[in-house]
Order: structure tokens, then sequence, then C-alpha cells
């Protein structure tokens, strides 16, 4: 499946990027700073494997991705510093809202692929949608964002991936399914984001 | 073993339940409710799995599990908005106690089965006891409790599962060594509790 | 490989030792005392082995050094509070730098045998040497010192590891490259430590 590989390929620069930001905001050094990226990165699709049993890991098959946030997280600091003035707060809600959608589905597949039930299927989804995430910020000694901002976030990555198994089980082409899914994670998370929309 | 399924059922409510109310005193909102009731509930046991490369886990083989906690985390605020004036402290620590017990002899029990020597198992027991509480706490940014309130919990644990052991090798019926040990560890939380016993 | 068991039972010692000093200035319990101990002085080791699906864990296959570290938790308290007036900050990181050299070899050692690829191994040595004191931190509800204090520490391991890597590829008799990059790590730590070399 080429697709699914361009959207791990995507969600994986994304998870680094919010981690460069959140481990420079908490003042990291650049240990920190990779340590963090990577495991925003990688963190959901890691713990989604290592609950499925899958070896090897994305990250172990495909050295280059590791190497190539090594390589950032090296020159993230003046990098950063020079995009601070630049980048918004809205450009990473975007980023991360692309990202989201990407990883979830990517994790919904693969969950799939391994057999795994329908409703465990669309956990492991958010999982890998959500899990990078949550581990930046224990690792950075904060409640995870995602459970407490009260914004739709974790949700509609769940609603993305009920979306993608019922295309899935529709017959719908595996690569409009994927596509269409993933956006519609990102298309509900910068709409509820931008209306302001609040869960208890 | 029949015994041992309902003992993981009923350890599994008891910890969702104490999850829900620790995301609700952090004001998490719903996902946050959820993920923290799914990981007190399957995190011990998660572990320990993990540790042991059991697969499928838990609730990957039961899918129903995952689906009551996420209804009862839908309505969870509003239930325990109206739980919040019946409840106290006392019971949440009578249910916690029971859960400890419960998922301790599941824990060691299931090691046990697995091969482990006999120390192993009994770290397996205290593990799957403990853990989930643990990673819930680390999740809602606290010291987890059970390490550092100087209050008898891991270790009543701890002499429960080498009770089980000890009548294991004793050659007592199984389901009586499950049962008995399993409600000596709530016996033993509940008596330290109530007498302010204090660990160094 | 003889000597490389030498190495982790050195390693566990001085990492339990860190996890021991560690939770008690977090005024833990007993308890908290062993559990951070052991995972200071397991938790980079099992995570590497988790990652690379590598079965039995060291602890379970050696269950002797986990009832080593319960005895001498259960002895922490006095003996820690005796060592206090002796135990200056200097012996801490002079131990610890130890244990990161000792601990970092072995991991790249293993996963170069496990067949992993040469950057990966790298990482799965900096995993193995650091991991446990960021699972440490994580737990004791600090953000982990190793990501933040500017001092090389990880990139000590890293610089370790290549060499050690480069040494393996040249011919280099094995034990002589296993002490003599642990020691390089070791120096590196240490040299910089004292010079207050950091990092941005």
């Amino acid at each position: 499946m080429k697709l699914i590989k361009i959207i791990e390929i995507l969600a994986i620069l994304v998870g680094a990027f919010s981690g460069f930001i959140e481990a420079r905001s908490k003042k990291m050094d650049v240990v920190g700073v990779f340590t963090v990226a990577f495991i925003t990165a990688f963190g959901g699709g890691t713990l989604r494997d290592i609950l499925l049993d899958k070896r090897p890991l994305f990250w172990v098959a495909h050295q280059e991705y590791a190497i190539l946030i090594f390589v950032l997280a090296l020159i993230a600091a003046p990098l950063i510093r020079t995009l601070r003035k630049i980048v918004s707060e809205r450009l990473i809600v975007v980023a991360d809202a692309l990202g989201l959608g990407l990883f979830s589905i990517a994790g919904v597949s693969e969950a799939l692929a391994a057999g795994m039930p329908i409703f465990i299927a669309s956990m492991m989804g958010v999982i890998t949608g959500i899990f990078g995430g949550v581990l930046r910020d224990i690792v950075c000694n904060e409640i995870p964002m995602v459970l407490r901002d009260g914004k739709p976030y974790a949700i509609c990555a769940f609603a993305g991936c009920w979306a993608y198994l019922l295309m899935q089980k529709s017959g719908v082409p595996p690569d409009f399914s994927l596509w269409f899914s993933a956006l519609l994670i990102t298309a509900l998370r910068l709409a509820t984001w931008a209306k302001g929309v609040r869960l208890e």
C-alpha cells in the first residue's frame, strides 16, 4: 500500500515539529528536543505495534526517518528561533490536525489488517493518532492536553476511523477511503477548533 | 478457569470507576475520562501481558469490556455528578481494595501459568494490582499515590500473592486459593487503612 | 559473553542506588523506594527488550537481581539515612556516569546481536543507558533531567556507542571494545560535568 506509506511519512514530520516546539518551550536541550520529537512522531505508532505485537517497528525498519529527525533536531534550535516570528498558533493547530488525521487512519488500517475486531481497530486508530502527543506531554510533565482541554480532538479521530471502517465494509475503493477519512478528521478538528466547540 | 474470568470483570469495573473519579477531579473532558478509566482498568494487566509477551491482550480478545467502559464514560459526567453526594471517600477505598485483591491474584495466577519463576510471579501479581493506578496517576500528572502515601497497599497485594503461591504449592483447591487470597488482600488493605498503619 | 554479564550487574546496582536516593528525596515509602529503584535499574533494558521483542526479560531470567533489589530496598531507609552524611552529589554523579557507560554499551551490543541496523543500534544503546533515569523522573513527576539540564549526558552515551560500533566493524577484540567504549562514556560524562560544558 503505497498511499499508507506517504501518509505515515507526512504524519511523522508533522509530529516531529510539534515535538520540537513543545520541547523548546520547556527550555529543553538538543537531547530533549530530539527525544521529545521522536516520541511525538513515533510514540503512537510504536505503542500500537507493541499492543499488536507487530515487528519490526516502523522506525526500526526505516532508520532513515530516525536519522532525518536526528539531523533536524541538530538544527532545531536556530530553525525554531527563526521560525518563531513566522509560525503562529494557528499554523501549529493546522499542522497538528493534519497529523491527527493521517496518523489515525494509518493506525486503523494497520489494526484492521492485523485482524483486530472493529471497535478495537477504531481504538487503535485513535491511539496511533493521539498517543504521540499524550507521551510528549507526559515527558514534558503536563497533563496531556488532549485529555483535558475540552476541545474535540480524539473524538474527531474516532469519528474519522468509523467513517473509514464503514467505507471499507461498503466496498469503497481503499485509496479514496484513506484520504477521505484522514481529511475528514482534519476538517472536523479545524472546524470545531475555529467554532470553539467544547465537550463536557 | 471460569472463576478468574469473573474476578477480572469485577476488577475492571472497579478500576474504571476509580479512573472516572480521578479524571473528573482533574476536570478532564469525556475523552480524558474514558482514557484514564481505560488505562486504570486495563493498564496493570496490559503491562503484565506485554512483559510476559502474551497476546491477544485481554481487552482485545473481549472488546465488549472496552465498549462497556466507552458507554459508561459517555454518561460518566452526569453519573458522577449525581453520585458525588452519595459516594464517600470510604466507598472509594473499599471498591479500590476489592479491585486490588482481584487484579493481583488474577495477575499472579496468569504469571504462574506462563511459567514465571516464583518471585517474578509474585511481582507480576503486584504489577497487575497496582500499575493501573500508577499509570492513572502518571497520566494525571501526580506522583503515584501507591508509592508515596506510606499506607500498606502494594505490600498487602504482595502478601496475598505469596499466600496464593504457597497454597498452590500445598495442593489447596485452586478456586479456594483464588478467592481466599484475593479477599485476604482486600481485608489487609482495609484493616491497615482503618487502623492508620504506616510504612516508613 | 561473560563480560557483558558483569557489566549489566554493576549497572543494575548503580541504577538501583540512584533510584533509592531519588525516591527518598521525594519522601516515598518502602514500596516507592523499591519500585523506583527497580524501574531505574531495569527500565532502560526492559524498554529495549520490548522494542526488540526479546524475551525472557533480563530480570525475569535472573530473579536473583530482583530479589537483591527487594532486600536492599527493605534496608534502604536506614542505609541511606546513614549514608546521607557521607555521600556527596559528586559521588552520585560518578556512580551514575559509570552506570551510563555500562548500560549503554550493553544495550548497543544486544541490539547489534539482534540484527538491528547501525543507527538504530546506537539509539538502542542510548535508550538502555538513559531510559531508566527518564522513567524514574517521570514516575517521580519531574521533567527528565537528562532532557533538560543542558549538560552532555545522552550525547556521551551516543558517542561511546559509535566508538563501540566502529571498533566492532574494525575487528577490535570485543572485550576490549566493550570496556573501552563503556569507560569512554564515563570519562566523557565526568570530564564535561567537571568542566561545566553546556549544550544549547
